[in-house]
């Protein structure tokens, strides 16, 4: 079994997606000679060896990048004739080519893996006896209203046990088996191919769009696993949800396909951009929400500040994959709702915000508790025995869930089929979902629904972290409307109880109009619940309306989000996302607002003393190649006459450079000329020992006395990498991306508790010291 | 009359509201006295003389205020005891209240905004025998269906005209009389009492929430006067609506609130992050979308960039706002949907997507139209007669608008009421609303539609900019309308002619169930004009959806958005409100991706050789004094040595300081000291002359070699002021907010052509030559 420890950053897993090694050897694969090609138009790089190499683990350089994408663009539009008029048109009809690509890709794939989903899990409970691949459905369609389907047989009646022991005996050993099978099957899967495609994604996909550099986690193997894997996993019954992973799985789509593409394949800035738009088309197919994606893109990802541009690329993307989605229509309900809520009186009383309100601080405390459960069971699991038996813990999670499920009949169910259930009225013509809607039974309903929260919470806080592909939107939107159809029952069992108390004076007085909605209950117990849990709000709403059509009711949807954040904010202000980013240490800049207590920058810079710099005045090659070999900074500072500060150097250009001047000179080895880095005077001939045009253009400099906080607002809006600190011209310090995101982690509790320690020190995220990184 | 030109920037009209004069003259009013008591807490400023004292017309210094809001928490923070524990609270809570308090205010203005349109303009047709006061619905409510409404006379039944001549030119007279009466009172009251309550007033905002200063605009006699300017021009049957103006009013409000507490009085950011929830009140107010207020402060005021917590305090705001208009409840309807779309199919075609692309074309063509048109009415208005007499033009307009309306039945009614009617399906039960329902009438219907769309977009051209509060939402919204019913009817026309052609060949067989239905296509005839008027696409959608309710349609919205703001771009990039701020030169910078053509930022900057600068190494007051008085630019750079730069210092505080030292030394008149603004030395004593510490803390410093496109970045990510360029610790250059903005809106055609040119040069936001500002 190989190596799959997360955190190990080991790339020999993915054939496919190889990224550059991370040890110091040159990088010279064919795409990087390709960009030594001067005239190439369709390169990005404007000149040779002025591209950008990231290693997995680092961060990119927006401005860099920027400048590398208008180089480009700039000799593009410089041509002349024809190829100046067409290049261009070219030019933005890729994009588009990628995102159309992307948006149908993933509706495809959504469509496809809910069919799957669909067959595998009706599978746990028999077959049809018409052909192994038809679902339940399939099987039984095309029957008059009234008729009982015969085509669809338990194993039970297939195998012609008649026994009511054996007949038990038989269905729920095949439900764990297959249970145990599916998932043990994913987990094999992620762990032989892809061991990036456990998990939700989420996290690292804001990491990602963040500019951390992660090209792994979006190989096509992991596309391929993660798809797989996750109809596997869902199907297999575990406390999981399909949304996150595919946001994931919409991330390596569109990978993959901008890869077809020279300058979104070199530009990491253009690549985040599409990767954006493609989180959008994810959470669009997977909640049948657009809208919603895009909001989601813009709330939790982060991605579109300020950016019109990409807001509408994410808009379109989002559209066409619904479209594709719809098209494509597997549940052959030609609608894009997926849990309409149905039956829900128009108008709502003033009485119901009291228990609306109590089901949001429900909401919010449960949503708090369940973060810091997955918390605590993620270390657990990383500091105990279960490290080294990943699958062990599959099968022993899923046995353990499948067992108990199989007892609980809201829980035997698969979760989007409960909560399509819970969220709708009760209606004769439309049957009893499992005693649901039986009157008389109401203090057993609610005793069910509530156990059914609480072993959600619990096996919800596990499987979130197994290695398995999983989400965790639809389990909390379980336990949110198992929570508030319970509390729904209990308002209408008062309400029927004592039709004439004044609190319900509001209803009508003619006891058979419904006055209380339960399911309506369970929307708002699923938008509390969720609010606990991600802290989103706008996306959240919208997602929410989308999801469940109810939109005469925004206003009691809006404040349940509102309450439950207040209250989950209370216990700790990280969502489960952020936590997670947390506690993997991702050089993530969380977009919060920081408030500094009147430190200045150079109360968090790295001094001077502390930096190590390149010497403009002279260095012999030697010497620029020992200062390569034993630093694996990002770049350097250039100073003269010991500390005035004349810019920046990345590493990588330095070293290309460095490389090519050796072999040029290896001739005259007598006395080893030494390299300048000074300024051209305007009289002199341009030397070809003054290497002063590598210091890279776009360099932020500012003062050490200015506040914190703008220093960090400069970090958060401007995506820079690194900022130089100067004063009267001399460099007095420099601060980097990483040092900015543990200044902002610091607080939270379990900071990097997933990072392991013994990674090699050139890709560690160190948060505690400063560094040059 | 008062001189009422917007472009005057002539305050003396507004008497309560009354901003700091724009002459040079100290601004020595009481609260400016308050601020220098160094000890008080609750004060924005840290010390005496610190303050930013912006004065209208300007541009305020984000960066600066920041820091002042810092060193006042600081100072909260650094309490001790019980004092320390309360402060904080206190401090916070404050914001809540002013937060709270707009929304409750604002919803309360919506709702009876609403009850008044309602009065006034069923007055224009005839009276309740009640009650004057009771307008038609309210004075024939409580009669049982079927019964015919005796409490509402015409004017014509009341006076007893009996011949059917006479009745018409009562009627009309009437009509038309109290339309200009309506028109005519709400322009006299603006032209009178607040010249800056007329139009919609959403530039204005875009403007200030992204730092121009303009308190004028939101003051208390603005904040009346709009509102019932408002209700009277909308009740005047004008083509106009009450939603850009609902979000002025809203802002007024929220601006009145803030008042009430020193912080927010003076602290310019802090204010923003107010007026910017209060925006989003507004919008939810006006179309009862609580959502989409929220999105449209995201999408088109542009304020809550990367802040998560003022995204949080508009949703919050928002809610509070549409929870007291449902509370109060204007129409009755105990619903927040306006525009009800009732009985619409719920699955649609794919041939129907044929004349919803259509539609959506036909949009985004008729929406570039009617920006172009309503341009040209602004230019034609400001170069001619008109200028002069706008009581007159709002007579004339109205006259006409009223005339013409009369006769054409459409025009005729409420444009809510039309916009109503043509999103709901025809339905037998609900009676047919002026004839369009009638199936036998289908030419003259789609011909009676098209005229009413062609006159409502020359009216709206014409009527937006006119001296009445006018918006500009819901004109739109019933062009769209009106020209997607036709669209509707016409291909529903189709339908019936040819109900086995080919292309309805998925249209249920039974003729009795509805295979097309024309409220659906006036909801996306809407989307498309607004998306080509207003060019927003998010918040536009969810805007259409809480308006009408047809979220299972989303899909189509969404579409008909993206092509016609796709089809309107191609005609030009600004929407209607990007095209007012361009040609009145607001400060405004707009949040798009700008792309440099290779010119680095010493293309753009004025030269240190134009620059003027303050020099660090000695100056004496009377020098100083000189400087102020012949320079009225924000600051000046301080040098030594002639070009070393230093730093840089505000006029406002160098004023200040400068006259302190002039009372101070009025005694030793021999010898004026010189006063020089040196970096300490570690061992020299602090010296009273050098003015050092009056140096900004907060400047950003970059060098000219920079590419553009970063430099404007900046400017838009940190709201910053001005920049410096220096090139090894020497002043190259300078560049303003100005200068950014001028660049970005250069290429608009019509650039500040309703800005007076003869303004006095302290307020001009020249854009032709770059200045210090």
């Amino acid at each position: 079994m190989p190596d799959h420890d997360w955190d190990d950053r080991g790339f020999e897993e993915d054939p496919w997606g190889a990224p550059e090694s991370i040890t110091a050897t040159p990088s010279n694969d064919a795409e990087q000679f390709e960009l030594t090609n001067d005239h190439n138009l369709w390169s990005t790089s404007p000149r040779a060896g002025k591209k950008a190499v990231y290693e997995d683990g680092t961060s990119i350089d927006w401005l860099r990048e920027e400048a590398s994408e208008r180089a480009r663009k700039h000799r593009l539009y410089s041509q002349h004739g024809i190829r100046g008029l067409l290049l261009p048109i070219i030019d933005s009809s890729r994009l588009w080519i990628v995102l159309i690509a992307t948006g149908v890709g993933v509706g495809v794939t959504g469509a496809w893996l809910d069919v799957l989903v669909r067959w595998l899990s009706d599978l746990r409970e028999g077959r049809c006896i018409s052909g192994l691949f038809y679902n339940q459905v399939a099987c039984c369609s095309g029957l008059d209203p009234g008729d009982v389907c015969t085509e669809w047989l338990t194993w039970s009646e297939w195998l012609n046990v008649r026994s009511i022991l054996g007949q038990s005996l038989l269905q729920s050993s095949t439900y764990i088996t297959l249970a145990i099978a599916f998932s043990g099957s994913a987990a094999i899967l992620v762990l032989t191919y892809a061991p990036y495609a456990f998990h939700t994604g989420i996290p690292e996909i804001k990491a990602i769009l963040g500019g951390y550099v992660f090209d792994a986690f979006l190989g096509p193997w992991t596309l391929l696993i993660k798809s797989l894997g996750l109809a596997l996993s869902v199907a297999s019954g575990l406390s999981l949800g399909k949304e996150g992973p595919l946001v994931h799985v919409s991330c390596c789509m569109a990978y993959l396909v901008s890869r077809l593409f020279k300058d979104f394949r070199h530009n990491e800035a253009q690549k985040r951009r599409i990767l954006a738009a493609a989180a959008a088309a994810g959470i669009s197919v997977a909640f049948g929400s657009p809208l919603g994606g895009v909001l989601f893109g813009l709330e939790e990802l982060d991605t579109f500040a300020n950016e019109t541009d990409v807001i509408w690329r994410g808009f379109v993307t989002s559209v066409i994959a619904a479209v594709s989605l719809q098209y494509i229509d597997p549940f052959g309900t030609a609608k894009l709702v997926l849990f309409q809520v149905t039956g829900v009186s128009d108008t709502w009383r003033a009485f119901e915000l009291v228990p609306w309100l109590a089901l949001s601080v429900i909401g919010g405390v449960l949503g708090s508790l369940l973060i810091r459960l997955n918390i605590a069971a993620a270390i657990y699991r990383k500091n105990s025995i279960l490290r080294d038996h990943p699958l062990l813990e599959v099968v022993g999670v899923t046995a353990v869930t499948a067992a108990v499920s199989y007892l609980i009949v809201f829980l035997r169910v698969q979760t989007s089929e409960l909560v399509a259930n819970l969220f709708q009225e009760c209606d004769p013509t439309r049957g009893d979902f499992h005693g649901l809607c039986n009157p008389n039974a109401l203090g057993e309903n609610i005793f069910l629904l509530l156990i059914t929260a609480a072993i959600k919470i619990g096996f919800t806080a596990w499987t979130f972290g197994i290695m398995v592909p999983a989400g965790i939107f639809l389990p909390t939107i379980a336990i949110g409307a198992s929570l508030g159809r319970a509390m729904g029952l209990l308002t209408q069992g008062l309400h029927r109880a004592y039709p004439t108390a004044w609190v319900f004076a509001s209803c009508p007085p003619d006891p058979s109009v419904r006055c209380v909605s339960p399911g309506f209950y369970a929307v708002i117990g699923a938008s509390a619940m969720l609010g606990g849990v991600t802290r989103m709000t706008i996306s959240l709403v919208v997602i929410l309306f989308e999801l469940t059509g109810a939109l005469s009711h925004v206003l009691p949807i809006m404040i349940s989000v509102m309450v439950s954040k207040w209250v989950a904010d209370v216990f700790g202000k990280d969502g489960i996302y952020s936590s997670w980013i947390a506690m993997r240490r991702y050089p993530w800049l969380a977009p919060v607002e920081f408030r500094d207590k009147g430190e200045t920058a150079a109360n968090c810079m790295v001094p001077f003393e502390r930096i190590v710099t390149i010497n403009a005045d002279g260095m012999t090659i030697t010497e620029l190649l020992d200062l390569l070999k034993s630093h694996s900074f990002y770049g350097f500072p250039v100073v003269t006459q010991r500390t005035r500060l004349l810019g920046f150097i990345t590493r990588e250009k330095l070293k290309s450079t460095v490389e090519t001047l050796q072999s040029d000179d290896d001739t005259s080895s007598q006395v080893p000329p030494t390299y300048t880095f000074l300024p051209p005077t305007t009289d002199a001939a341009p030397s070809t020992t003054n290497l002063f045009d590598l210091l890279e253009e776009s360099s932020i400099q500012l003062k050490k006395e200015l506040p914190l906080e703008l220093v960090v607002n400069v970090f958060q809006k401007l995506n820079v990498r690194y900022v130089l600190f100067s004063h009267t011209c001399h460099l007095t310090g420099m601060l980097t991306k990483s040092d900015v995101v543990s200044l902002i982690t610091a607080k939270f509790p379990h900071e990097g508790v997933l990072v392991d320690t013994a990674e090699p020190p050139e890709v560690v995220w160190d948060a505690r010291t400063p560094s040059q990184f």
